[in-house]
């Protein structure tokens, strides 16, 4: 089937509409971007036409955790905005929501700025998290403006990097609190920053040097405990929480038994740490091992039932990849210094093909339980539902045709994620996007890109999401 | 307002439609009892207009655990399908699952169709519950019958009543194990019946005979000891499991664990327990302390947070009412032995709004959550869903007009429950059904019931629900 | 050194005395099967001597859980009284508790009588369980004498075994309530039997019949709800209760839930189930495979932590063997359907070198721990502590010379059991016993058996053991 | 009876001895301040008779958390060392450990200086805990110091009282890791402070400045939190860790959790705690609200019965006061702003009846278990076990004559504790002292003092307590 033209109106004819809900057989009148309506019968005059026939039609999916072109630990993250987002409508997934991080001390808006900037170039709608490094009374300000003026609904913050980002539970208590007062909800990386470095110099004097001394450096009980510590402080606040790539069991385990006494909190897990073990630091590879650096590092196998029953059961609510690409000459800057070699994975591209073939093929997760895991979770927690996350008149047509019983090989020589590896190298994933559509546009097509760049569009989205402040919405709803 | 006349077409204008996903303002269009269209400027020509300014639009209240016109314990419960169903409308439920209850050693279907026909003077729609009370290759094939020919997808296990309808393990072990070959799901009332009946007799032989025994009788820990013994069964034979009427925090733990495992296992709240607590036991007044009488028990006060928490976390996904009515004479069969008094409470009327005012108005419920624990989860767990608990086009008409902020006084003196008490007596209470629509038929509007006896329908349920089989779903998407 | 004459007057010099609380370096001198002194510079006059030097004298190990010459499963187990008690004294254990079974329907002190005679030829003290398999008023009262005029303060119970020693709730609730009353403790083998049955049933149908399918037939949920089951029975009864073969991280949760909650309940592990795992399944050996058929069989290796971690924290107290030796053509009798391979495994021999070695050598256990779970515990809970289970003045000599650093390869080729096989085969202990002492008599000396069949003693058990009731403890104290 | 002159020996006639393993009638002889015997018969010429009849004798209490004339908050504690050990000796404590605290920056061993010579006033024996409140070479130096020449093995660390005592992760991680190589075990008190300092400017700045604030600036999860958290510290270090005062059911589980993984985690809980709640605070009265504030401060009542059962399961270990004492003009400091109210509570002289009382006759503990969490245990965890926490021969003599049904009416009228008030304040409770030896003197009989300044002894804890280091131990066995 040739391309359809880039027109007004596409008419998607013949697929199952599958929703976080529950799934339909009908078709869907995309116009200027939007889903103008569905259902049999539509008048599709001039429109052109997309044969779904045996394809599940589901919401594009949000990637809420992604870092494209972020100076980090001396290096620059290979994939930038553009090559990113390209990935990512290539896997199936059709928004991200980055980080802007300020300099040392430094604004929050100008790095709210920066971003927006380098962003430009999107082929994808995006959107950004903003870090909190630091605590001052200009940065309560800042927040507030970003808030009410840019769009801006959640605040992140680091308990690890001890000398770069990490935050101490002053600065945590304050930022959290504050947050709270504004409706923006805050994320946070946890891990005990502290004992990170502690393990971290401890290894190193006795000549640990290799990529083995990552995960021996950042154990679960450091990811467990952190979890733990945020999760009181926001209870302290009585606050919402959002915890980034749940990685352990200790964490799951720390996120339900604070659910199970009432609190709202959230746990993101990310597609790598669902299928890939800490076996992939065995090794003497340098390169091979150095790829698989990243924090939280990859754990023993044991840990990743408990994030798939996690996902079912709704302790976890959000998949995400932390797409942070560094090439092998970028990594060998650690060749001598584990600590030194720059943390990061890609995942943009995969998520969602791992998340159906590990996920719904062996029966963990229900179809309408993958759609909320990888799209309308997301968009319910970050306050853009229904516009995005959703299959319903008047959302945004982000919208891919999804093929679940299509096979492909996941491989670095084919992926367009812009970085010389692929941490599923290999793995023959059930499940793909044959088609994606984004704000209305078909950007991939028969194994080919079709983007624009810049073509992707900032999303402002406003604070009190009701999935976090049951009370505020409570009223509006009257 | 005047009611609109019943015609075939209704346009519900101005509303906010609140669904289990999200809040939506738009109309209405009714037609045939189908919803035809949701938007704005929807051709409208001939249609009744019902207002819904200020209010929201939910799917109607769906109540899975209702017993009317229940032979039990030497009495019949006194609301019959049509009170029942009426006093459901007025309170904002539009269709329920009652429980068809064999003869001892007797048909499941024979049971089946004295149900069917008690039911057919219903004013919304229903669906029963097989009782699985003993086993042999008869109740086997019957099981499959009902599923395959008669629409029923649930079957009902009493652990409890030791002598009357209970079960051993042996009987679960088989029942269970058959329903999911069939596709059903098997719901349990989870007490060990053993322990009941020793502390029964030895509260008697101890000269405890009033209505303070009956707590005595029924510790938490004989709950969530059953609770704990049927998800082992249950994860024994790898099928998921429905426990209803939880109402401890032992049996919520027990829930919550093999769900952090992995496990599919579902549970149901009554709103009777969410918001009273064995205090009402304290009390010399026997007519007052019967009243109460129900199995399982309330409980201490302490137990409630859990059960909110459950609701709010998905632990617990369905609320419902074990609706069974006994009025003073009936009850006042036990003011000798306490194990006479006839176990029930009235409840379908007021749960919605229960749950509204004391779970919504107080943040511990977002309104979507709400809607999903009052109808759309039910409908998905008993595979009705998208025909019932939801607000799409080819839904069923089965809508409340909800008013967030209406005030009402529950009383046995208003009520539309035959019985003579109401355990929410004097509850002042916000959140109320403004106008309710069955099947596309308004059956409730301005405090009045315009109801028809027999107009409503007995609802045929599929066998395996994507909720419960992950794995037959998955194949149905391709 | 040459075994001293068995004299009145024993000296144990040189020696560091190792009980459940501390170590301390004295001499011990023996008179008459009594410790009669402990200090340095004793009066030793006509008193044989052991070196003690380099060694440590601890508590004879009590092992109270041993199976001898018992019918089952149409054999007899294949160690006698005799040969069982010389291979416990040859490893360090001076006493055993066994358990008297009656026939089915049968008399309680008839089968104590039966096992009473049977013990006559034992080398080491012994006591008896008695079994409770069904209730009656005849049960109750013999239950009754027993603990009055024969020294038996408590009964057991089997959750497992369908149509032959399986008991029911009822009969649980009614023999638990009965032995509170008396003073006497009640043991549970936990597995639900009906799951069991069920299980067997559908494995055998589908064509499993060899050993593999033993484990099958018995998950670790099926222990863990037992367990959770007879504790929550227990709970309502407000009685003390111990677990038998604690082997699932399942069943050690659930006691330590109960714990916190303050209840009194105790667990006891097999040495067999800490150090072998369930790939003693996987093999095509029958002999080999059968060898390992006991209940509950080997689990996953993953459970092993989670009982070393309750020895060392408290959560279980005891350790013993559940000695019960088959030799191969009783294996036999199950070639073609596992479920008739008598269940048992040999270990009595061994304990005591597997819990130092794998224990004590790794750090999991201190030596005063050790000293608990192998001897101290067992006598404080079955009530016979301070004359067993302690090394102070007044007590029983049942003492061990215990060489930390000694070493052994365990194999059937040189082991004292009656029994074709060892499960515990090639393996390399260090921690054993160089002399055995059993009523002030040297038993195991320099790997000779010195024994005396019939010279073991039956040792009366009052009721009302202080850690189980404090209360009645509390008014003795007075 | 007179007191029996101070001579070299004293027979201790008719009693019971009540050890945490058993209960044993027989007499003990005291020699040169040792017990020099135990038994029947026993050759006591020239001894000063004791007679025990009717009573228990016990090892004297030890109390691991003492405050004596400390400077805090601007005061110093009221209790001196003199009046503190009185105090304790009439309530059945023979030994304290007290907490040495350098100046902000200062010297740990110039801290053990001044505290000891302080307690050379003492009437009972002492040790001290050193504290680490910052982190340098220097510290690291003084700590092996104080192990190896001062007969020092344990350091506190506070994760409370931010910009005075409170230490960071960084600081723990280095301390607890130093403390492990060197044998001693680390001490913590539990509570993010942090958090407590930003609720309790929050408090404050709305207007909440009298004690009420103090329990809403320190809730539960604060406690919770620092628990959680120094134990992933020390499971990240392989360290055992001792938790002081555990007031909550949050820091309770988090041991629980611990211990059920296999770590060595130890709990200590206050007599305040188990028996006093928060409904102390509910109250106008500034003196009587104020002379409870302590930290961590009174719990709801719900925490106590964690607490017991914690005590009676094993998960936690010991019981002290922190007994600190400010008396009414000292709490007046805080009039206008509750957290300059200098914090503490005194306990000392009442600790061992509480818990009789409370905890024995109520049926929580047995007596054995009351020895054990009074005494033994401790000197068990701080490695002065067997020659303190026990009765055996080669022991000291601190023995308290233990009257299980004396009964006494607590009140600051009759106290030897030198302050205003007690928080048991008319509590009549049964169990009491009549008669304390300590180091082989009678210094309390017959409700009158016999003290001597001076004759407390210090004691010299030497490193690797069995209980902590398992390993070091196994070597020294051999």
């Amino acid at each position: 089937m040739p391309l359809p033209e880039r027109s007004g109106t596409l008419l998607i004819r013949g697929g199952t509409i599958q929703t976080a809900e529950s799934a339909l057989r009908a078709d869907i009148l995309v116009r200027d971007g939007i889903i103008a309506a569905i259902g049999d019968g539509l008048d599709t005059s001039g429109a052109d036409v997309l044969d779904a026939g045996g394809l599940l039609v589901i919401p594009g999916g949000i990637d809420p955790h992604t870092h494209m072109e972020m100076p980090f630990m001396g290096e620059v993250s290979s994939d930038d905005f553009r090559t990113g987002t390209e990935a990512a409508v290539a896997g199936g997934t059709t928004m991200i929501i980055d980080f802007a991080i300020p300099e040392p001390g430094g604004s929050l808006i100008e790095a709210w700025r920066v971003w927006s900037e380098r962003a430009k170039k999107a082929v994808c709608d995006y959107a950004f998290h903003v870090c909190v490094t630091h605590w001052s009374a200009s940065v309560a300000s800042e927040m507030e403006t970003l808030v009410r003026d840019h769009g801006v609904n959640s605040f992140k913050h680091f308990m690890a990097y001890k000398g770069a980002l990490m935050v101490d539970d002053g600065v945590l208590l304050s930022s959290v609190g504050h947050a709270l007062s504004l409706g923006a909800l805050c994320n946070v990386h946890a891990e005990n920053g502290d004992a990170v470095a502690h393990l971290q110099k401890t290894l190193l004097e006795r000549g640990i040097t290799g990529p083995k001394g990552h995960p021996l450096s950042r154990p679960p009980s450091v990811e467990g405990e952190a979890a733990q510590r945020i999760i009181a402080i926001a209870d302290v606040l009585g606050a919402p929480i959002y915890i980034v790539h749940v990685s352990t069991a200790d964490a799951t385990d720390a996120i339900g038994r604070a659910r199970a006494n009432g609190q709202r909190v959230f746990g993101e897990v990310l597609a790598q740490h669902l299928v890939i073990d800490d076996s992939v630091y065995d090794t003497d590879d340098f390169r091979s091992a150095a790829a698989h650096v990243m924090s939280p590092p990859f754990r023993p196998k044991s840990h990743q039932a408990k994030l798939w029953a996690g996902l079912a059961n709704g302790t976890l609510q959000t998949t995400a990849t932390d797409h942070c690409c560094f090439c092998a000459p970028q990594k060998a800057n650690g060749r001598d210094d584990f600590t030194k070699i720059p943390n990061g994975t890609p995942g943009i591209e995969d998520r969602m093909s791992v998340l159906w073939h590990h996920g719904v093929r062996t029966g963990r997760l229900t179809p309408a339980e993958f759609v909320a895991v990888t799209s309308t979770n997301t968009a319910k927690i970050f306050n853009i539902h229904p516009r995005k996350g959703n299959v319903s008149v008047g959302a945004d047509a982000d919208l891919v045709l999804w093929d679940p019983n299509g096979t492909r090989t996941i491989s670095a020589a084919t992926h367009h994620q812009r970085v010389d590896y692929n941490v599923f190298e290999g793995m023959e994933v059930t499940g793909l996007a044959r088609t994606t559509i984004a704000g209305g546009h078909v950007v991939w097509h028969e194994n080919q890109l079709h983007t624009v760049p810049g073509s992707g569009r900032y999303v402002a989205r406003p604070p009190f999401a009701p999935i976090c402040f049951p009370h505020a919405d409570t009223g509006a709803a009257g």
